[in-house]
């Protein structure tokens, strides 16, 4: 039964996300309160800076992965808990900087931190929650996830990095897109997933599988993420529709469309991404020109492969209702678009 | 013998730094070729800032505290190596960060980072350094380095939140300045000790010995650092005069003036450090002030103290020529104030 297929089909997508918020409701309570431990400081700014991005609302897929992947490979430690905090402060310490280098003013529909407290506050307070996270995973004493997760994060700022030089520049093509999507996101989705295995030290091959999953999980999440930063149902994920637009963002959608399109639109895409001259009316044509090349249908078609992917990863593992509330998931990361 | 005391006698501060420089040489070519090395990226803008920072002419005083006392702990190994790369790329993401947040123009006599790539690169690039320096660390495999890192790599980034607080703020305490500078600065020099015994297995009464004799170099060191922004000397390291002072930056000698002050003269640092209404002239009468009420050198007294409770801490090693070089080190951090 290929779960992806049903996606279509659901009339809610959040449906898809239930089995896997049951299977790690426990440890993600657990992770919440370490979260909210780890953010304490004498310096007030720091708790204050923390609770919001803590209270704002996030889905916290990533840490849930890890819960989820140590519950499907039968661990029965505690490990995971910290790691899985670990790799939500990876996240949020990188969506605090990402804030100040993308000078955004909206994050998940509240203004965003550096609008609130300032960019010099966002990069500090992304650092001393990145030192947490370290400090977290010490303490779990495992080396081999140390290894695991100090590359992503190398990985993930190179991702960054890469996506800066590449903001802006039209002649980015799908396969450098592509590498960008895969450090900045995929990375982490892969290491949140393959620690779960690693603690439970399972074998080389079910580690590996995990990290498989992670990986095409994150590749989808982040095509749908950029399909639906030009589509309606943005607003109701708490996302301002056009972001990536105003931001130059070369993402997939622009990718394909500037691709297929004649001499006048690629002048277009060059104005509004490349010069930054965005007028009024710009986001909508924008749209409509992306409707044209069908690039947001084919956007979501390319999520729908890594999810399957994903999917097919997990074959190496027996039937569980873990196993079931991981498949589910990747439904629900793609089923967000409909 | 005291050898502080002879700091004063001394023509040329530098060579008080010449045979800890000798003592690492060696060790320090080598995490000269891994810094060059970890710093690659197919990502051409991140060797290309990285260069820009690794030659401009840093003393790398951590990671040779690195290397000089996994010496003077009989350490046959090669971790210190990786481990003193780490220190050095911490804080180099440290610097990175810094320059962004203090909107700083120049670095070490050089334009900053930020004024040549941009606050954007500065950010990013920075959070890659950190996450290749915690990958070297991963790569030693010592889990107790790791833990004295990862919590200096918090306690840093918490000083950094500290000194934006406290910026502009004229009711700083001297007490609140020390907090300040001790997580800021002590602590990457106490850890950049302390793991060069951990490494070597010492007793923890040594490990312990190492961590307070970083510790108060690094609080001497700053101290100078905090006294030199104010002095003529400044121009000479490569720093520019009154660097500080422009950015509102509460630092002991202006505690001190502050605290003497008259209630003209504290109205004075109001208007120029609180309201950042600065004027020409100012930063001329700021040192005139610091003089009148002894404030510099007031601050340097302070750093000897620090300076001899360092070298107090090792009186629990035998002779050595590391022990030698690590006691003319901190006269060195002292005696660039001459």
């Amino acid at each position: 039964m290929n779960l992806v297929m049903q996606a279509g089909e659901r009339r809610d997508p959040s449906a898809a996300l239930e089995p896997i918020l049951r299977l790690v409701s426990t440890g993600m309570a657990e992770v919440n309160t370490i979260i909210l431990d780890q953010a304490r400081s004498e310096v007030e700014l720091i708790p204050e800076l923390a609770r919001h991005l803590i209270n704002s609302g996030g889905k916290r897929l990533r840490p849930m992965l890890t819960i989820a992947a140590a519950k499907l490979c039968g661990y029965e430690g505690t490990g995971h808990i910290k790691l899985a905090a670990s790799v939500e402060f990876m996240h949020t310490a990188t969506l605090l900087h990402d804030d100040v280098v993308d000078e955004s003013d909206m994050r998940r529909g509240k203004k965003s931190a550096r609008i609130l407290w300032g960019n010099q506050a966002s990069v500090l307070v992304g650092d001393f929650l990145l030192g947490q996270a370290f400090k977290m995973m010490v303490e779990v004493g495992s080396l081999a996830a140390l290894k695991i997760l100090s590359e992503a994060s190398a990985v993930i700022a190179e991702g960054e990095v890469m996506q800066l030089a590449a903001s802006k520049d039209m002649t980015t093509t799908e396969e450098e897109y592509l590498a960008v999507i895969f450090s900045k996101t995929a990375a982490l989705f892969a290491a949140a997933s393959e620690i779960g295995g690693v603690i439970a030290s399972r074998s080389e091959a079910e580690q590996s599988a995990l990290r498989v999953y992670g990986t095409n999980i994150g590749l989808a999440f982040q095509l749908i993420d950029d399909a639906l930063d030009y589509s309606g149902e943005a607003a109701m994920l708490g996302k301002s529709v056009g972001d990536d637009f105003r931001e130059g963002k070369i993402t997939l959608p622009v990718v394909l469309s500037h691709r297929r399109g004649t001499v006048e639109e690629r002048a277009f895409w060059r104005r509004t991404l490349q010069d930054g001259d965005i007028e009024e009316g710009d986001l909508h044509q924008a749209i409509a020109l992306m409707r044209r090349h069908n690039a947001i249908e084919e956007t979501i078609e390319r999520a729908r492969i890594y999810g399957r992917e994903a999917q097919k990863a997990l074959d190496i593992f027996p039937a569980s209702e873990a196993k079931a509330a991981m498949l589910d998931a990747v439904d629900f990361s793609i089923s967000r678009a409909y």
